[in-house]
């Protein structure tokens, strides 16, 4: 098999272990490549193993660190790659297995023993075009001045859904429906449904509130506040400034990301995990 | 065709206008059956015409009250009959049309000019046995003395998904979205999503969030308060004690609610009427 | 110093310490009283040293329990006297030791080493007339019927602040902010606020929103909905049902609760309290 | 007596309706002074009666516009001056009166027939100095990056009241409990109370709530977040941006802000303008 490996490059542990999943992997005769990145923060890979992440193609990625990890792997890779998340981030809602479970999940992975978990992404259409990457967890549209409202209108399937004055809007995968949307007051979204999260930012109408439509649904964005770009955010990772006629159009995109899971255990996973948010 | 007449009892202007239809349909020559609780409030209609809702078996019901009266409806009639609503309550998320608009949609619904708008319903099983009516909108699990919560564990298709202490739980179809979960901190659920909402009713720990669950899923709810029963409430209708000890599960009734609509829009319909309620 | 002694009955292991605080206060020669409830679970105390709780006129009362010990004292004695908490319950916000404190901490009270921490109460007027126990947490008007709104109109100082329908309405002191009124969605108010909280309970409109009047406010709760009783329940120990054409009045109670205190600190105890919430 | 004028500079009828009253208030013999600003943008008054707002020093400032006029009044006179609000904005909790009644309202002044209401401000002090103009509404201190969370502690009198992470951080006044802190989630603070609403903006920790602590108390905000300044806002209008070294300390200021009443009722207005928020 064909591995790549990533690791969380601002924590040692991380890429320590990465070097040792790189060895195992290797005296086991796999082809296995390291992200470019990772190596830069921890030099002892073999030169020659080396491959930028939007180069990477293989058959799993082994993801070491948090989330954000797994995220910019997302966002850099060109094919559906299924991803084994090593969990050495704080909550980890997206990685598999803890550390100490690392060899026995490579096994495992080796003899084929694991199932895919495929999860839906959101791609932005700016004035027709899609230049950003996918979202895994949620598109958010936030008011470019903090603590200045911004003035909005949704549309689902181009009809008005909603007219807000908030912070922003907030556009969720059943994946990010733990993540930005739960914090302005989303639901959990069970990762079977087929659905997306509208959920308003600390809107000035108490009445708005959040709303859960289909995946196949074009969510329409209208910025009504003239005069200051609005900033559309992807995973909290990826930034851009926009200008209030630009028209912002929200769709399932034709990518998914695909989780290497070795259960299909959804509770009590995530709504522990929920609770121990801090 | 053969309509069925139902109408608000205890509102003078939706019997009248109850009277008109069914004026209407017979000198069009139409069969049409009057509901008896209508018939005992205004006593009018021929007797011969008059009918139990429990024995109405018509192509459609013309329902002419609010959401209550189509409630009724739904918790009596033996088949999946379409449903015409006209709107004579405050809110009136499931009607149709307005008074105003009367004749106009039965002259639609004659010509064949229509759709139907199926909707899930939730079924409950009591230690395994169902003899409660299906929910449009929800069932409710609630404490038995009000202000003295009750301790809950529910899982989802046999996974725990959550424990609480709360005044209670509610499990509400897309359709009850609007309702009694939206109170309870629930999302608007776009009637297309085949999901779900699991919302806790003021629970003690504040981490307690709403979820959205694929509607094929089986939920389980135990109560683990013991020595007094808890209410179990359908569609705020229904009303039955259920002691501790006894299994309840809710999955999705084979059973569908079929709505007589005109137009297949959802928004802005319905983020209107959330704002409107009082 | 006279002190009475009153323990959670349920509880073995907080009877048993009842009776230990006994011994080392009888030894130590003071006055103790031991309340008859107390006695009837763990009947090894003298039988002269006995005294309901209505009677108990005493220096210090050392409550061994949870909250619930806590507030069937404040509702049974007469007299404002200072309360010695042992926590023995789950969360415990109204007790100031733990178990392993207790001598330390009675030490202290002979010493006269403590201050005392008062709280302001609530009392309920039913058409001009006091009969119920004061709250030391909470009043909450609840639907007879659980899961059937009521229709309520509230005013502060006879203005109208708000009409709701909804499950009912919270109206909390300070020191029932942490509790039934939390579940509400209302804010946690410093002790030191001469405050009331007013939290409507799964309001039908949005907008309806928790409120913080002066502790001296006259609130008048009108019941709309006719035909059936509200309860109206004190501290989710007392319960009554009302007829909705009495008028509800709530305000600060001559009497205020008094606890035996080592510390002023009110930070960070009870924000981490309503973090272990469950 | 002495009148100062201020109008809102966008909306010709706010700035003609000033006009009038200047006109009204000279022929009646009053001294009148009119804001610089306000003459900018409707040139037509005497350039002797011109004063800039900091030097302005007049008995009674009669300030036509929203709530954004009346800050902007508040955050640049040097005196604690009554303030009279004609309300030519969209919500309006601050104005007193309409427009209609803008010379009936005058004249009750002059006949000294009113009521002052005193509101108090929030003072922030940075590294212990204070540089920065006094709040009426609310402090808010937000992540320096749209969608990037920041991480805070908060103090309340010195002792440790929780530790966030969120968008941002709300202490706000009563007169602020109807603006930012209720979209977070803040309830509503009566004016009379004495205190003030610390709400987190959107936090991640779902157990992290509102809480309302005396005005007098010191808040201390720790920014734990490095490597980025956070962005500091008072009342929506100021801004400025504070390295993560900087202690931040809120209290109440000596300063009050009085408006000039006619009637002492605070129910229904401020609840139902909070109904009507959009």
């Amino acid at each position: 098999m064909k591995f790549g490996i990533v690791a969380r490059r601002d924590k040692e542990e991380a890429l320590k272990l990465a070097y040792r999943v790189y060895d195992f992997l290797k005296v086991s005769d796999h082809d296995v490549y390291v992200d470019v990145e990772t190596y830069e923060h921890f030099p002892h890979f073999e030169e020659a193993d080396l491959k930028p992440l939007e180069e990477m193609d293989v058959d799993v990625i082994v993801a070491i660190g948090g989330d954000g990890t797994i995220l910019r792997i997302e966002h850099k890779v060109k094919n559906n790659i299924p991803i084994l998340g090593i969990n050495m981030g704080t909550l980890g809602f997206l990685a598999e297995v803890d550390p100490s479970e690392t060899f026995f999940a490579l096994n495992k992975v080796i003899e084929g023993d694991y199932y895919i978990d495929e999860r839906i992404k959101l791609r932005v259409y700016l004035n027709g075009e899609s230049n950003i990457p996918d979202a895994l967890n949620e598109v958010a549209i936030l008011t470019g001045i903090p603590g200045k409202i911004v003035h909005l209108k949704y549309y689902v399937d181009k009809s008005l859904a909603e007219e807000i004055r908030a912070d922003g809007l907030i556009i969720s995968t059943p994946t990010g429906s733990t993540g930005y949307a739960l914090s302005a007051g989303g639901p959990f979204l069970d990762p079977r449904i087929d659905g997306v999260v509208i959920a308003p930012l600390a809107p000035i109408a108490l009445n708005a509130r959040p709303m859960v439509v289909p995946a196949d649904s074009t969510i329409d964005v209208a910025v009504l506040t003239k005069g200051r770009d609005v900033i559309l955010t992807v995973d909290g990772q990826f930034y851009t400034y926009i200008h209030p006629e630009v028209e912002i159009s929200i769709k399932k995109s034709p990518r998914k990301t695909k989780f290497v899971r070795f259960s299909k255990g959804i509770y009590p996973r995530y709504t522990l995990k929920i609770k121990k948010k801090f």
